[in-house]
């Protein structure tokens, strides 16, 4: 081939949903891109979806990579883990220095730190990046989280400032997050704040099934009132619509056929996990987690369910108060789940040197992803009024609307409580709140104990160093 | 030294708290044994502390080593991590093939896995042992959890169940757990639920104080009170103790100086994530790992406290009836502890081949250790009767015991939750019970939302296989 016809700017491994989806929309915007993916008819399926006529399939790497302007400019958008090393290995003996490549999959940010530097030391150009959106984002404009090389990312930046979703000012939905695996640790953050507010509306319709004990109709309702206010956001915007979705064939929802076991990829894991690491509590998304997996054991909450088996009473007076106040309780919420996300992603910037914009990443957020909402923009006006705002709930406009919504949270969830209904991110939310309010902790207990049963010390208020005592028990 | 002359039948390396009182407990029960540290004051504490004078202290490795008859028996405690290699690492090359090493402290699980396979590829016996009980448990009678090199545990068993804490049926508190890392794994999630329990119990106080006015003298007497009824544990004995004690010159206890913020050493954090990558909820002991991180964040509690400043306001108006309902409230939440730590212990058998006998771990937990209780023996007694009961809420006579406690556990939660107390352990449990006993979960939603944004597939009741369907979003 010669280098009168290399003519594609860009180029994508990996045509799958997101890849080809992402690929189509540069095409839209102008951009000529060639993708490649071993299953040809994925490639012939992107030409076919091309209206543009600006993309072009390939099913064998060296034609590929030969079609690509240099330096060349690759994004990887394959599942994350091993394949992304072994298309990395293939990839570079065909790769020129000074090349880019992006990985656009959700890799988990330990192992984008280390391509980082391995492909930075061999003379390439490395950014992870975050792609959030889903189908329709990748196609008509997602949220992209990129991070690592710098220099790398301004190259791209028309691009992908091109085809990123646009918030209602106009603003792309990306930017450089930092250094590192500074892109795909967001994303990952992102996708636990979008593990929690799942759950949350999971529980919300659990409380209306089983305590409100209102229909499907009535439920859409609801959602759909609410999305028109200020609980709107992509993920209430699609509950609302799945509420529509009859079982093909039938007169009944889809819903009430779907099983009740929700499966995982990771990311929500993997951003407890790492919370963990950090110290930094977020109890709202550890619950979603743990809930996810808990609906895999169907087995055992049949056994459960037959042997405590009095059923949930949520005594309903009012339902319009009680609505009232659940709509409040999952404002509330969600609140604390973008809080505590937030937390995370200060605590991580500190401890992994990212210097993180947490207003310019709210900012990104606030279009495109699956996380976006009305009160993305109360965070991103939160974040740019104090760039160095320690957590989001002191920031004293949302102080008010938070000192507002729990008076709901606390009504709705002493009824579910004493109901015997399941709503355990929501009280995790709450707990959380009335904890970290707490000037005082009953945590000086916590250090007597330890202490006691283990000679680990503990620390007085107002006096430097450490103490211990020579407990004796008492009734030994 | 010539062969007569080496006459210890068991060698100690590292002297701290821990090694010192559970070799002096070996001498105490007729065992020679030598103990190795590089600070030589600790072995001259060992030979002071040693009345029978069968324990020698030695300061030099090559002596210590020397002094020991073959094969070999020596066990480390030392703190987990790098320490425990540099250990080996030096060790290696004064043994003999055959030698029995064994690691006592707090090792990572898969650090214990990899020590396993390289020293018995080396041909030395290794096993890994948990233990528990703190400094007067290894001086009197600690719980021990060994696991790895079968054949080994077997040389050391009479040493091992002679110095174990014995149980009121006169069971000595160790048993060989299973292959590899199963000990250390068995003792993490020990510490998983001790916690939880340790959490539970700062939130019983945080309750009784806050929330129902009491003080620390009523606290104490109502803890004494409990703990001599089916509450009883060590740690709710030595809770009821730390309300006894003053700070020295003062006229007030020491509970209220020391800081409330809480420390960790990590083995609550292993476990949550673990749990997490096997997939089994134990929502009560991530709440506990949680709490301890948020407790570190004093100044951003205080200026929380400063914004939602609203105080704590419980409507008591019948102490009595409050008390009655913490009691059950704590009862079912400790129960709920266990539940999930033993399926916690249910699930690693199976993916890590452990073989399990959940029987005898709660066996060996009845004594010695630090999360012993009154109720351990209900559990023994469940998994006695079961030794394949899938979850230990399925247990009929511990179902009677919660079906009981949980209306406790509802009629105070919901006090707390409308009056604005944190008790995140305590509802974490409740909600996890509820969601457990729900043979139907919400989670329906969640499956349609993921395969709504992201194209995932759900699965649908009574049909094999996985399903799509082409939302079409309703608003676009």
């Amino acid at each position: 081939m010669s280098d009168t016809e290399k003519k594609y700017a860009f180029g994508m491994i990996g045509l799958g949903t997101m890849g080809r989806n992402l690929l189509l929309n540069m095409g839209d915007h102008g951009f000529a891109g060639a993708g490649f993916d071993k299953d040809a008819s994925k490639g012939a399926l992107l030409e076919q979806e091309d209206k543009n006529k600006n993309l072009k399939g390939f099913s064998e790497v060296e034609p590929f990579i030969a079609s690509l302007s240099t330096p060349r400019a690759i994004m990887m958008l394959v599942p994350a883990g091993k394949i992304v090393d072994d298309v990395i290995a293939e990839l570079l003996p065909l790769l020129d220095k000074g090349d880019i490549l992006i990985d656009g999959g959700n890799s988990h940010f330990t192992d984008t730190n280390r391509r980082v530097e391995e492909l930075e030391s061999k003379g390439f150009h490395f950014f992870g990046m975050g792609v959030s959106g889903g189908e329709v984002g990748a196609r008509r404009g997602p949220s992209m989280m990129p991070g690592g090389d710098k220099k790398a990312y301004e190259v791209m930046k028309p691009i992908l400032e091109a085809i990123a979703a646009k918030a209602d000012d106009g603003v792309p939905c990306v930017t450089y997050c930092g250094p590192g695996a500074a892109g795909h640790f967001v994303k990952m953050v992102h996708n636990g704040i979008e593990y929690g507010q799942m759950q949350l509306l999971a529980e919300v319709y659990e409380i209306m099934k089983k305590g409100l004990k209102m229909d499907n109709d009535h439920i859409q309702q609801v959602f759909a009132k609410w999305n028109e206010g200020r609980l709107q956001s992509y993920l209430l915007d699609i509950t609302k619509d799945i509420f529509l979705y009859k079982a093909p064939g039938t007169d009944h929802l889809l819903i009430d056929d779907i099983k009740d076991e929700a499966r995982a990829k990771g990311t929500g894991k993997w951003t407890s996990q790492v919370a963990m690491d950090l110290q930094a509590p977020i109890p709202t998304i550890d619950t979603a987690v743990s809930m996810r997996d808990l609906s895999k054991y169907k087995k055992l909450r049949e056994q459960a369910g037959a042997i405590y088996s009095d059923q949930p009473s949520l005594d309903v007076t009012d339902l319009e108060q009680d609505l009232v106040e659940l709509e409040q309780a999952y404002y509330f919420s969600m609140i604390i789940s973008y809080a505590q996300g937030m937390h995370l992603l200060t605590n991580a910037s500190a401890e992994y040197k990212y210097d993180l914009k947490l207003g310019e990443i709210a900012m990104i957020w606030r279009a495109g992803c699956i996380i976006r909402s009305q009160f993305l923009y109360d965070i991103y006006n939160a974040y740019t009024k104090n760039a160095q705002l320690a957590h989001l709930l002191l920031d004293d406009s949302v102080a008010k609307l938070v000192t507002e919504a729990v008076k709901g949270a606390r009504g709705i969830l002493s009824k579910t409580i004493t109901a015997g209904i399941a709503a355990p991110a929501f009280t995790a939310s709450l707990s959380y709140f009335d904890a970290f309010r707490s000037a005082r902790m009953p945590s000086n207990l916590t250090q007597a104990q330890r202490d006691y049963f283990g000679a680990h010390t503990y620390e007085l208020i107002g006096k430097e160093g450490t103490f211990h005592t020579q407990w004796v028990p008492k009734n030994d």
